[in-house]
């Protein structure tokens, strides 16, 4: 049993409404240390044995045609510790 | 200029329709790795200078005060390289 995270974020040209959100209420909460924010998603996949190079592969495609927008995202995949 | 990241998931024991979504369609895409799927939220947070101690302290206190619910997720504080 293993863990492959996949973790997709907005590109960096693209507008993210929900990190600027995040960015304006923090200052409002006394939180002074942020210059910026982006908000992605993350999401944890359990895969039974042990993550080979193939299910890696598989994992990506995965991530680039149902856990993204390639258009407007992109995606890391990692397997977890 | 550093970038901190906050990860947020649902605890486990909190039910997951988002990643129970995407574990059940995965299989109808071909995709038969996904013993089971949890989706959370990723921020990822530019400070400027070094992310000190002090500073990570304080990111920690605004993930458990605005990034996170507290009652139904945890959150994770990293440093990314």
């Amino acid at each position: 049993m293993a863990t492959i995270v996949v973790e997709v974020m907005l590109k960096p040209e693209i507008l993210d409404p929900q990190g600027q959100a995040v960015a304006a209420a923090l200052p409002r909460l006394g939180f002074t240390f942020a210059t910026s924010v982006r908000q992605g998603k993350r999401f944890e996949i359990e895969v039974a044995g042990t993550p080979t190079a193939e299910r890696l592969a598989e994992v990506e495609k995965a991530a680039e045609t149902l856990l993204s927008n390639p258009v407007i995202e992109t995606f890391l995949v990692k397997v977890e510790a």
